[in-house]
């Protein structure tokens, strides 16, 4: 290994490691809302979505099946996944935030199959649940991407060591 | 649905839905390598690194079944994650390239359990692969992680839009 590698290693502590790499990492940042058994709109700010596929159109996120929005989760096939610009960092801090206080305003609307569609986000798709993985406590989620729209074009949210960013382009 | 969010809603083309969101999505840039069966050094840039957990350390990454790596991806049980900078747009580029060439050069060594380990990089981490999800064409592939290191700071490198990009801090 070479010193630029080796500064640091910590090969006695995987959760330092993790830590010290995903530190390095930064995630744009999405919404993912739904419907519990009951009715009531769930949601939450997550930072692992991914696409998986074009064709058919697929997409993943990742959560804990401690989170307050895992038991809609677990039971219901239909989600919206909300893509951020940098105007919608109080809504992703919100939905980061008490469950309680996730939905108590009028940012949202109903949207495709009566799933919460939150308003202003720069992109929005539905989503149907094929698949949903336990890892551990844990779970990957995966969604069919169905209908969606954009709306106005906004610099990326960025969330990269608890800070909320926005990308520049390399010739700026 | 407010007029935000309708703007160019295109129900019946979700291939076009899932393309104009995740064109508002910026993501950080990670490459995976490991061995397969016959040794050779394999490996692929990947933009989809998200953290599943922390207790246990677990990540997730996909790939295409039709990628050049995923025979080894389907063998081996070891791989490296490693974490972009700005200065490594370079290997992210070739990482991305064609397959005969990733490994052409001096840019790794051999890291633990013999996987090639690239050199500058921001961080790295060690990856047992504990599920390969395959979903369609593709795989969710769940690692937990090992050991690992990091290198020199340096701005975490993004992709969005096609395009590399470098996060600026809200209040710079």
């Amino acid at each position: 290994m070479t010193d630029d590698n080796a500064t640091t290693s910590r090969p006695d502590d995987s959760l330092e490691v993790f830590k010290d790499a995903f530190r390095r990492h930064a995630a744009g940042v999405a919404i993912v809302t739904a419907r519990d058994g009951d009715g009531a709109p769930v949601g939450f700010t997550a930072t692992s979505l991914a696409s998986l596929a074009a064709v058919p159109p697929l997409a993943t996120f990742n959560m804990a099946r401690t989170a307050s929005s895992w038991p809609a989760l677990s039971e219901t096939d239909q989600v919206i996944v909300h893509l951020l610009g940098l105007r919608n960092r109080d809504l992703a801090r919100r939905m980061a935030g008490p469950a309680a206080e996730r939905f108590a305003g009028d940012h949202w609307t109903d949207g495709p199959n009566g799933v919460p569609l939150l308003t202003g986000v720069t992109a929005w798709m539905t989503g149907t649940v094929v698949e949903r993985l336990p890892v551990h406590g844990n779970a990957v989620v995966v969604v069919r991407i169905g209908t969606g729209g954009v709306g106005e074009d906004d610099d990326a949210l960025l969330y990269h060591d608890r800070r909320y960013l926005r990308p520049v382009h390399l010739d700026d």
